[in-house]
């Protein structure tokens, strides 16, 4: 037949990759292949943005493959604080709305841009970055690749101040005189 | 000075990575991360379709981060045909019209899908696939991130039949009978 | 004792690697690192050929290494007609017989040589490739090597003409003018 | 002779790797391979600590080689504040004082600890971590094992509150409320 | 809640990772980050070292991160002989004594330094390397680097001489003439 | 133009990988992924073997593709003795002649093996492995796959006893008792 032109490794039922269990061969639909996860905002948090990533739960088919989406919704105002992804690159495209948007470099050098809809901005894996909408009227809606299937992100903020359990007292006041 | 917090590796002056020369660290600016390439369709082919990536000519801060985004684009009508990325895993999402899309994994079975605005869809690293835009009235629009710097891509019927040389007319005719 | 003079990562029982299950160490024996699967040349299928990969199966010793060998079988006339491997470069050497083999690049660019026996040509990562046997009276031979555990292969005319399910008509049509 | 019992590849005269030109193989000495950089404590910074890492300039026999080793002493009452690495994780064993250490993850749980001399502890990759001197009396000394040529460091608050040019005012006042 | 501020990818409750379980994240310790197996010098062996490394046992919270942490100690006139590290770079700083390092490259050239204090050296991945306390009064005492999770060692006069079963007589008459 | 389909990335004149130049794409001939490098045995050495890899210099076509070829050629009582490679995985395939191979862990187990024509066997990367010929009339002739542009290879033996400069005469007495 066909399919034995060439002869592939035939895997276990039990198959493990990247510590989420594949699907068994026999059962996989194009549905593990499709997602609406990022078709909606979703509900805006404190700082009136909402990312939602695509993962090998809402997608999993992408299991193993090394990357994710992101749909970012800013609203009027609103700011993705500084944070870092701590295993992935990511690129942002702009599709509506206004943003200012950096990165700081390890030198300390901040690098910025003010971003129109279809413009693209990088933010290279580990670093600290933001993206802060400037518009008065309008949300901001951007989609962005990342380069790892869990990317994973930490707001420097969230993570220094209101960790659970928190930081000593004394790492912050010397860490933030 | 607060820059030598951590010392980091210094860069000699003929910095290369990935084949690609980085920028001399003092001359790089913002907006070497930033780039207005996938702003707009660019030009429909014969197949009525234009896809456009970021790479290290217009977007250098790219270099060696292992992702690009592309913008697609398909007039009424238009189809980016059967075509593989020898390089990267390929997620996609509609933004504007209706995408039919599909792979074919290595045991030859096709998985395939009607896109609706918002729907991500995933193509395996090297796999062949391809999207209709089905819409009778509007062209399709489309936002994917790829998991490679060079992702590269053959569509199966130029690479086969219009390669430059030929292909011998014994293996065209022997290979699609 | 000796085994004792470096403390290495002791494994739990149910261990996984790369999906497939890791032989318990105390099972492990020589003979799973040893194959016989290439020794014969297999069934030709329709297009006069047949390949045969070690696997994770034939060969368990090479879960984790990263690549596999392939015996190469081509009938008089026979053609592994133009595929792709999604997950792997190939180094092939002729071991009977003649070959015409050929790649195309990303660029639609046709790479072909004759190659004579004890020669070898490399097939980059992903790109389309065919090995035609040229000669009228013997049958050709050829060893592989592949970067992969699991290489994988798509026939280009086969995934596409004869996916199961069918690729839709106007994408065929549209695709193969 | 000997050296041609193998053929390895022969590299050509201006060899780059990692963007760093490898050293003519005529020219290589031991010396290329051990470094005293690590020997002394160096100059105490504002936050009353000093890391010094191996690198291509002091090791350059470290060139793709891909880890480091960190030297790192803080003072009494001493802090490495909040910062993260965003290339690599780390391995550090404490030799002498006291030290309080904890990093925090990507859902911003806080995981501390209090070392002592022969204690080791890790910080994952790209995460928020800390390395405080409790010890009234005593400056601590430690060493790392970092997962990369180049990891590269952020401060938190230098990366946020101190960059060049400085994040825009509403981005701090949003971001750190 | 803060910690939705991204959505990170939910991982099933029996998670894999480069063949060792994760831990279920809702039992993860700050214990679990940190060990005192290299706060010890252990029993010396027949060769008056003893070297003792971080792995997934001893430390879980390394796992997947692809590196470790180990302990060398080295009785007067003690040698750890010469051997290789199937899968690791290893970067070392001498604490304590004095230490004659060296390894041999693939051309068989030999690179050798005395180590005092606080100096590093390197050993590249593979390559056969030896410690030899030279003090006729110290122990020496150090502490390595090395870039895998499990870099795995072989000593040479070991693996060759006394492997079980033993190598064929031919093989080492011949082989070591 | 077909090739403009997609649109790739650009390189620029001085194009590096891996440390060796690329060819200029211009220049690029289908001769670059040929090469009869391996279609002789070479000459033997005094262990009564010869091994030809393809490198970046016979077969430029490799550069960044991560694997190789070998020709094995091994006279009447010939031996290929203890040696690892300290960058690659081989997968090896005896063509004429009969083999004895065998490989030791890291436990210092051997796993030996008589092999047929037509037989494989793996040698996982960075382990002492051996090949002998135990015919008494016949050569013997294998390919091996290796999964590293550049394996390197160290004989046991020779890396340990007849280094340039040589071991210190303790080192090898305490070594090799």
């Amino acid at each position: 037949m066909w399919m034995n032109a060439f002869t592939d490794t035939k895997r276990p039922r039990d198959f493990f990759s990247n510590g989420v269990p594949c699907i068994n061969p026999d059962h996989v639909l194009a549905s593990h292949f499709a997602t609406f996860a990022l078709s909606k905002p979703g509900n805006m948090n404190q700082f009136n943005f909402n990312v939602t990533l695509t993962n090998t739960n809402n997608l999993p088919g992408l299991n193993t493959l090394g990357l994710v989406l992101a749909r970012i919704d800013i609203a009027v105002n609103g700011l993705v604080p500084p944070h870092a992804h701590p295993r992935a690159s990511e690129v942002t495209i702009l599709l509506e709305g206004s943003l200012l948007v950096g990165f700081v470099d390890t030198s300390n050098r901040l690098y910025t841009q003010q971003l129109r809809p279809g413009e693209c901005f990088v933010f290279p894996k580990g670093l600290i970055h933001f993206l802060y909408n400037t518009d008065l009227m309008k949300p901001a809606l951007a989609v962005s690749g990342l380069s790892s299937q869990n990317p994973g992100a930490q707001i420097s903020s969230v993570a220094t101040f209101i960790s659970n359990p928190q930081m000593p007292d004394d790492v912050l006041k010397k860490g933030f005189k």
